[in-house]
């Protein structure tokens, strides 16, 4: 058992309107100092597989058919072995 | 300037029907092996200060204040230092 933490984010050509918006709110707060705001997913889940080789193929799959939009987004995924789904 | 890479999570206690979804989705796609899917966000943002310290602090106070409900949800981030805002 694995589990994969997973974090899609708009490609740097695209404009990230949520992002624009968290910033402006964010710099009314906190005068100037935060900026580039960029908003992803982040996605965790756990995977049955015998072996990491077989659970990174499973993960890159979901993310490549599913989870993020191959054309706007880009997706990076970290696995960590993972003793049962409550952990 | 230092990069800030912000991770909000719903509590485990808290239902995600948006993790739920994707997860009845990729069952139908990948046979049961993918399980416990849970969605949150991802932020990245860049932070102007002096020291480590000073971009914690605001970064903390951003999460706190605005990025996350601290009822429902948790937050983690790292800062990594960075040269310019295009980096």
């Amino acid at each position: 058992m694995y589990k994969a933490n997973i974090t899609i984010t708009l490609r740097q050509s695209i404009l990230d309107p949520e992002g624009k918006a968290i910033e402006q709110a964010l710099g009314s707060m906190i005068e100037g100092a935060l900026s580039n705001v960029r908003v992803g997913k982040h996605i965790e889940l756990f995977v049955n597989a015998d072996s990491r080789e077989k659970a990174h193929e499973l993960v890159e799959n979901a993310c490549k058919k599913m989870l993020a939009n191959p054309v706007m987004e880009d997706y990076t995924f970290t696995l960590e072995e993972a003793e049962t789904v409550s952990a």
